[in-house]
């Protein structure tokens, strides 16, 4: 049984407002809402209801409604979100209908594992190169991407123009590598060096310390504790 | 030359109320002021500001005031902040001075990087043992941690005592998992399968979705674009 969605005109200007509206949190809380429809998706679901996409992402429901409306989706009282439209309308403003070129440069142990790692595919990231500066590894194939030499690099992005870039190298090779994927017109970087990477504006960054993530567990469970 | 630094009375009650009223965001920043105060140590540095601080980690310096102040550390106009006794504070209320015990769960490749890590040990955290399921990883030694069969993992836990568990494991058997490691003590997961891990009131989570900060990124360029 399909339920009824409602959404906000698609008048484009709206979809920027609403956009530029929405805080980090929020957007990664609509991009863990559409992994989740896209499990009830799989799963045969036709429709959900802003407790139940609560209780699968830890947040209560009334966050979960603020968070669709924001994005023009309204829920009906006793019938719910249609998960299909709503995945679809999420996935519109996340971006994920587009088809993203990432490269990947160092193939360290982090490196190897974010180039075996299969959930990028699934939201519309294709890795398109990755570098290192081991002759060892060049010409080795890591979950279907070849490794390269990080000479290669400005040739690569210069061809394949892919708008991300991943950062898996040492932290003291973080800076001048960003400034070289920059320079060669990468607009993103998902950065795993431990150090904090100042961009311009008009380049997106995310740092990602996993030793911060394990520190503000700890923070939470002293917390807990008291 | 070292600077004055102004800190709120240690009574331990005031400190309790200052710890609870620290939202998520502002822990995530305390932790990176935390890592550059760090790196400024190694580098023989004595004192840093607002300004400077609020570079090396991309938020403002009224931010930095805020969040400082927040756990009791008052810079000097002119002066600053003295670097020593800041990273103290802010490690007292991280919970830094504390040694955690980990262990990790799912020794793929994502589990094997985790284990290589060197960030954690810099933070007190230690690994205590590593688990899986495939008999032909029973025994290796992966970053100084050996890995054990999963079977063994309430023997350990009753043992060793860990206060943290890190899920490397499928997406499948995370919530399996999470619950052996529960009920045998562990009072944090850090969960890096792609799926939300529910936990009861009394356990502190962190969901890590590495497909989903690559997909804010993406968010985020489409939004420089606009």
């Amino acid at each position: 049984m399909t339920s009824e969605h409602e959404s906000s005109p698609s008048d484009p200007s709206d979809e920027a407002v609403c956009k530029a509206e929405l805080s980090t949190p929020a957007v990664g809380r609509l991009s863990l809402y559409y992994r989740e429809l896209h499990r009830l998706i799989a799963a045969g679901e036709k429709s959900t209801n802003s407790r139940d996409l609560g209780q699968m992402v830890n947040v209560s429901p009334a966050v979960v409604r603020r968070d669709l409306s924001s994005v023009g989706s309204i829920g009906r009282r006793g019938v719910g979100y249609d998960v299909q439209l709503l995945a679809e309308r999420i996935g519109a403003v996340l971006g994920s209908g587009v088809q993203w070129k990432a490269v990947l440069i160092g193939v360290g142990s982090l490196g190897n594992a974010l180039l075996r790692y299969r959930g990028f595919e699934r939201l519309g990231f294709s890795l398109a190169a990755a570098f290192d500066t081991d002759p060892a590894k060049y010409g080795r194939e890591v979950g279907g991407t070849t490794v390269r030499p990080l000479d290669d690099l400005e040739a690569v992005l210069e061809k394949a123009k892919p708008e991300l870039a991943i950062l898996a190298v040492p932290s003291e090779q973080a800076s001048e590598v960003a400034a070289r994927v920059m320079a060669g017109g990468i607009q993103g970087i998902l950065n795993f060096a431990p150090t904090t990477l100042r961009v311009p504006a008009g380049t997106a960054i995310i740092n990602v310390d996993l030793a911060s993530e394990l520190q503000q567990l700890a923070f939470r469970i002293q917390n807990i504790r008291m």
